[in-house]
């Protein structure tokens, strides 16, 4: 046999063995850190694509993390058969990792202009230069042999959402990323449903979909109603006015802008993020009729009835602009008595109790305050259920795969594609290793998942100690006693005692009474025997334990340490 | 002068000095922990009443705090002129402090007989057993010199809401409570509107009301469309049904119970306040005609089609029976593929994640959710705006006062009755003593008010160390060093170094790091002066503190302490 006849019957051997596979490592099950694998090949040589690598944020369930990510370390293991990582769009739930990740993957980068210009700045934040970062046009083919990519532009809260056509050897996937239908965008072209419908007639094998709204009836609504619904509000006010909204939402940027110049009114941008976007957003061609900005600075000397703020904050973020005028500590900005706040966004579940206490500080200023309640002044980027169905209407694929949501969600999905009569329904959370060809689809493997925590400068996974340590004490407190002993196993000094976070009555302070109950122990013990030690420190630790439950009903994390000095 | 004239003229003096004034310690401006006082009689010897001393929940933000409540300061340092505590329902946010700070207070109680079951149960489990706890019969009059409260029967979502008619010799003041209007609430009686009316044609100065719902359009709905809804959804239902509600809505469970038995079900109660609640009820001659009841353990024999479970947990609490269920380690249900979940309740704010992750899990057994968001399984207790309307249609008031709720609840509540052409109207949150009469009405002073957090067994002021210590551990975790010294302050043994929820990089020890910048400080600091350690325990804790931040980018609580060998 030569070497030539090895190497094709290798070949024939890997394509009669091959399959397409899918497997979601992040963003389906949960909200937020997408992340997801395409393989093809045979298994023990597959190549893989990854599709976005968001993060999710930290919240007073994780003390001290801002930054929560999906935990890579399946595709890390397998970095040298990653062939891409494309990027669908510039959300921080698709993006916000590659910062921190990528030094495991180290493969190429894939975005159209704009997300590039996001990601880049990224990059540049952490010093990350010499990531390979290519810039696909938007309705761009990428060639990433065995796959084939077809960028197909959607509509969605941000410029630039992209579905994936993943052509293989096996069949085609449309992954749909974050999208919406909108024949109104205003940035942007409306949803490209020729192509989607094209795709359909050619077949497609597996559609993995954005899952957000699956829970709400009827269509999410269009940012050209926003935008007449806004300048309405608006038109009616003679006091200042600051509009919040997300900054990625381009359009709704621009729709400040019109309703700045339609109310003859001056814009004012405030926020780092909005200043970041409206110039990524011009760089790319985009908001290339932006007014001229009043600097914050200036912008107390106009009038208040020729002024609007645009600013971020809309979830009540503590350091965000919004927080610090509603607190009247912004340098520039104060409100009064007949200004209005105008929240154009909506409440991100788990942020309610930050956002109410936001509103309440604007209200005691005697601001007015409008939300979504009460004006359709905000539409969701993602697709409600009759968009759904027109997406399946036009794509008729095999096999649906909900990702995107909490199980909840991916369960809503999963119904309404089996009433829609696709085929094959998988609810698939992260970690399901699912084959989509050849023969009927399967779910063949589960692979570890996990979620990465950014601790300051250090990623941990969930499991690790710190965060549980301080959970722990957060609940119950802490007593540290550090006991100086001699040769013979007596105290040689008072012993140190630490107490944090344990309640106590004043005038009664707990280190008194740990104190002699140290002292009990050691008086008890002393003719016993004991070795280096060691059972010295539990059962002082016990009785420390015991003794702070007994005054403070509370079982604080007790740590108990020797110091000899028999050295 | 004689004596007799000159006690005439003192109580001449203290009429013609006397002033009616209002003072909320709690729940005006904040969710729960509903504290009001109204006070009569001159500045320097006033009688006060107080209505309703509630408690809130802790939650992420408050770790280790469960309960949280008002802090009853001004009133205890005044507690010899406190005449009563007058609750006017049974919900946790108007009775849950009373166990907790009645020993301050030392006041009379007085309820109506469903409430004073709750409170006698509360006391007794705190071994309170010689509380003054009188039972007023709806519709009462309690004679409390110089005030006479009469009970007005209302609905609302827990039985015996009683609005209070305050009778003062300078006004009435009508304290609405909880309350809605339902025409239909199924337990008890429909809003005593002719007593509001008669009150309102009488003359009412003040009202003290709800503002809840002051946010939302329209009316609250009915208990008997909730029933209707109800049963139409289980009829439909072929595997096991659970319906999850607030257990204190006895109508709701009444309707639980009426839903089983159209659909030929046997009702469960699962959970300990569901069955407290209950045998509260019962007491009190509410839930006649309850069917028995099939226990718990014996309901996983029954088809899946015969049973019908009602459970606490409908705000994802993790202790209630319904988490349990949802997690798989409940003993005796297991739920499966078929069966439904309902959720009669709303979302209370700050409750979605906990919420969402219960749904997740049943969802993952193939469960099916129901909540009120696709079915009207549930309606509010609360008056929305329409019922607020009626209410100051019927009552006239001369001043209205919007309490029990957030700042942005208690503004638009005010603008609404500004709007209805109250002539006064007083955004007055906690602290705020207003006075009614005598005069047009004024805000006269600011009271000291606060939060007390019971942390174990002791109650804390928000203020105190305790808990910020914890939440600062939390965030940054804490290092705690002790160093033994000789009588020269040369280190006499290996410094003891505790590490609590720090985090590192595997293999790089952070103990050893530290270590070493202890040695660095000793050695640089070995020809300098200082006195009694101190200097240098902060030289050490500076120089440890800046370590951990080099090498992990957190800034942990870092405690040292000096135990010298020279005594």
């Amino acid at each position: 046999m030569t070497s030539d006849t090895a190497t094709q019957q290798g070949s024939r051997s890997a394509h009669e063995n091959a399959e397409l596979v899918f497997l979601p490592l992040g963003g389906a099950g949960e909200i937020g850190m997408n992340l997801n694998l395409y393989g093809y090949g045979p298994d023990h040589d597959r190549k893989w694509i990854m599709v976005d690598l968001g993060v999710t944020f930290g919240n007073e369930a994780t003390p001290g993390i801002d930054i929560i990510m999906a935990d890579p370390q399946f595709i890390a293991d397998n970095r040298e058969n990653l062939v891409a990582l494309i990027l669908t769009h510039g959300h921080e739930d698709h993006i916000g990792a590659v910062p921190y990740l990528w030094p495991e993957l180290e493969c190429p980068l894939y975005a159209t202009p704009f997300t590039a210009s996001l990601v880049r700045r990224k990059l540049d934040e952490e010093g990350l230069n010499d990531v390979p970062l290519n810039v696909v046009p938007l309705g761009g083919v990428i060639d990433l042999d065995p796959f084939s990519v077809e960028l197909i532009s959607l509509t969605h809260s941000i410029p630039e959402p992209n579905a994936l056509a993943i052509r293989t050897p096996a069949g085609t996937v449309l992954h749909s990323g974050d999208w919406k239908i909108d024949d109104e965008p205003l940035i942007g072209q409306t949803t490209d449903e020729k192509a989607l419908k094209d795709l359909g007639d050619a077949g497609v094998l597996a559609i993995v979909c954005d899952s957000t709204n699956a829970l709400s009836e009827g269509i999410s609504g269009s940012e050209g109603d926003v935008r007449r619904n806004l300048v309405d509000l608006v038109r009616d006010m003679t006091g200042r006015v600051v509009i919040t909204a997300f900054a990625s939402n381009v359009a709704r940027v621009a729709t400040a802008a019109h309703a700045a110049a339609e109310c003859d009114r001056h814009l004012v941008l405030m926020g780092r993020s909005m200043h970041r976007i409206v110039a990524a957003a011009r760089e790319n061609g985009y908001l290339s009729d932006f007014p001229n900005l009043v600097d914050e600075r200036d912008a107390g000397f106009l009038p208040p009835d020729k002024v609007l703020y645009l600013c971020t904050g809309s979830q009540g973020e503590p350091r965000a602009a919004l927080a610090r005028i509603a607190s009247g500590t912004h340098p520039h900005i104060v409100l009064e008595e007949g200004d209005a706040v105008i929240f154009s966004s909506r409440i991100i579940p788990g942020n309610e109790k930050s956002i109410f206490a936001l509103q309440n500080e604007l209200v005691a200023q005697g601001v007015q305050i409008h939300t979504e309640k009460d004006n359709d002044i905000h539409v969701s980027g993602h697709p409600c259920r009759d968009e759904l169905t027109r997406m399946y209407q036009w794509v008729r694929p095999e096999i649906s795969i909900p990702v995107h949501g909490e199980l909840r969600h991916l369960q809503a999905h999963a119904n309404l594609a089996k009433e829609l009569q696709v085929p094959n329904v998988f609810v698939a959370p992260n970690g399901t290793l699912l084959r989509l060809a050849p023969g009927a689809p399967e779910v063949i493997d589960h692979v570890p998942t996990g979620r990465l925590y950014l601790d300051g400068d250090i990623l941990l996974s969930s499991d690790d100690e710190p965060l549980k340590e301080r959970r722990r004490v957060a609940y119950s407190g802490l007593i540290s006693v550090v006991l100086v002993v001699d040769g013979e196993g007596r105290l040689a000094a008072e012993p140190a005692i630490e107490i944090v976070g344990v309640p106590s009555v004043p005038g009664e302070p707990l280190s008194v009474e740990i104190e002699e109950v140290i002292d009990q122990v050691f008086q008890r013990e002393r003719y016993r025997k004991f070795h280096k030690g060691h059972s010295m420190e539990e059962l002082v630790r016990r009785a420390v334990r015991q003794k702070a439950k007994e005054l403070t009903g509370k079982k604080p994390t007790t740590v108990v340490r020797l110091v000899s000095l028999d050295r």
